[in-house]
């Protein structure tokens, strides 16, 4: 475990005053969502609890991972016989907070019963507001992850796209990760001419043509941590590309830096989203950009904040949030074009994305 | 969707009377675990419920999944703006049950405030149950994996182990499982030397070397099902081998042939585990085996039965487990040997393992 785990571990604790509903004080907090473990600790596996006081910090596993868990400094070590909640029954005292968004029903009424006197409190959310932001290095193990992501676009615009199959192109670029040792942080999307309608195509049997627009969308996760950048590409010849294509992608590019100049630290993710968004109306496709304009990235592909129509998060210094406004056309063709990038206070610190906007034909 | 899916959703709605606690009747149920929505109607993707009462069956999803809900038949099906949640409110009445082991505190409030006079239940496990016994085509889906997976320990054999790293073994694997159209089934264990002394270890940089043994535990899913097959391998030369790792070979052979014997319809979980168990027990390695004996394997690598020392599972014929008993000596090396067979009613009706289990050098 390096010294920032362990500064997670205290700024939760420091939380625990007001980390109740209503900002009641809790005696303890019981994380459980392996995500969360893994952020405060650094242990990957599938069976790992933490609870944290204000003046404890147990980790609990079992046999299979006692050598990883005997390497996470800072934390008693609990190795139970089964499930994390074994271990817990005597270390629970006071209100105790759990993952109510992450906790079954049926697991928080076996949790009930070992708790005893222990009150257990619905307190999920609590690690993930602490993941927004992000610290040193995880800034750079995000770095690390989008230069890759990068280094693969510039294959692939060497590489061309027409001729092969949406699923040829699937295979190279994930191939291609595997081989780097990353993993794509999601399916790679690629979308070409009338798929490219469907914000959440699966690259499919369709050989890419001349003259038309090919959304891909992708990232690895490495060392933990996701990338996320989206590109639509035309292929050649620049002639054959018609006239609907070539207008949704100017709106979506002009949407698209409407955002990123909209994203600075105390904005709130609707209004960010309404600002890309309003450019889209204004030319007249609000209809065809149905989902919300971004999310964070970090541990997982998607994370808080969100930039979206209902969103109240208010973004901070340090977020890293995607920026990925898109125009679908049912039936003919469509268009994405995806940055990430860090929120500073005045404005967008740093875009992770390198691969030129323009509208480039591959 | 196929004839057989039809079938499984009729069998849920028939056993509706018993589905409650205490086998109290219940006037509908709610599947939100989304490999149960899979066996129930072929629907893949992230959002999807199936609602079955005695004479409706509802299909929720989103706008992306559209299409592919089309496509089911047999269901009414309901588009909804956003989860599953939103398209309930106005069609669950009575005692409605719903799966507590899948379904989060979170959820569960937001259900009940949705739910209206309704009444919830918590009836988790009911589709796990239909699950257990597989139909003809899901038996030949299954083989199917599994004849994959013994084509591609045929070509481990032949390639050999000795000088490469565990990763290194584990790529090709995994790539060639996805040459094939299939993935992993779950990550391949490729564990050599000290490092077989892990149940779950996961490959790494050792360099597999001569005269050792080199635990491969592996499976495909394909179509949806999965295989799992394990198979311990001694690198040359044979004069190299030392005696511990062939002693505990032979009694994890015996153990396993022992564990092959005592499957049978009517059999309980604990009783077969124990069979084999006490092969490895008598043999003065009792506590070198620290895992179940098995598992039943379908549309999910683990699901129910279970063959370990507590399980109270019947077994029924028509149930696909695994027979995967182990040694594992700390420091120095382990064992584990894996078939997964058919349950019939006089015994194995079928052992989808061909690979043969004597002590082989490759």
């Amino acid at each position: 475990m390096s010294g920032s785990h362990s500064g997670r571990a205290g700024r939760l604790s420091a939380g625990l005053a007001t980390a109740g509903p209503d900002d009641s004080a809790l005696d303890g907090l019981l994380v459980t969502n392996l995500v969360n473990v893994e952020y405060l600790t650094g242990f990957t596996g599938t069976n790992g609890a933490c609870l944290v006081t204000n003046d404890r910090r147990v980790f609990l596993t079992d046999f299979r991972y006692a050598e990883r868990a005997a390497a996470i400094e800072g934390w008693e070590v609990e190795i139970v016989s089964g499930q994390w909640l074994d271990g817990l029954a005597s270390r629970l005292q006071g209100r105790v907070g759990f993952e109510d968004d992450q906790v079954t029903v049926r697991t928080a009424s076996q949790l009930r019963e070992a708790a005893g006197t222990a009150e257990l409190i619905e307190a999920g959310g609590q690690v993930e507001r602490l993941r927004r932001v992000k610290d040193d290095e995880e800034i750079s193990r995000i770095a690390a992850a989008a230069a890759m992501t990068d280094e693969l676009y510039g294959l692939l615009m060497e590489r061309g796209l027409a001729g092969q199959t949406e699923a040829e192109v699937d295979a190279w670029l994930t191939g291609w990760m595997r081989d780097q040792g990353a993993q794509p942080s999601f399916p790679p999307i690629v979308a070409s001419g009338p798929n490219g309608a469907s914000p959440h195509a699966e690259p499919g049997p369709r050989e890419i043509g001349p003259g038309e627009l090919v959304t891909i969308d992708m990232g690895v996760r490495l060392d933990g941590y996701c990338s996320d950048c989206t590109r639509t590409f035309a292929t050649d010849s620049e002639a054959d590309l018609d006239s609907l294509s070539r207008e949704i992608y100017d709106v979506t590019l002009r949407a698209n830096e409407a955002g990123l100049a909209a994203i600075r630290a105390g904005e709130i993710g609707s209004e960010v989203d309404e600002v890309a968004r309003s450019v889209i109306r204004e030319a007249g496709y609000g209809e065809n950009f149905g989902h919300g304009l971004g999310h964070g990235v970090g541990l997982e592909i998607h994370e808080a904040p969100r930039l979206g129509p209902s969103s109240k998060d208010v973004l901070m210094s340090g977020e890293v949030v995607t920026d990925e406004p898109g125009i679908y056309i049912p039936g003919a063709t469509g268009v994405r074009i995806e940055d990430m990038v860090l929120v500073g206070e005045e404005g967008v610190a740093r875009n992770f994305c390198s691969i030129p906007k323009q509208l480039t034909f591959v």
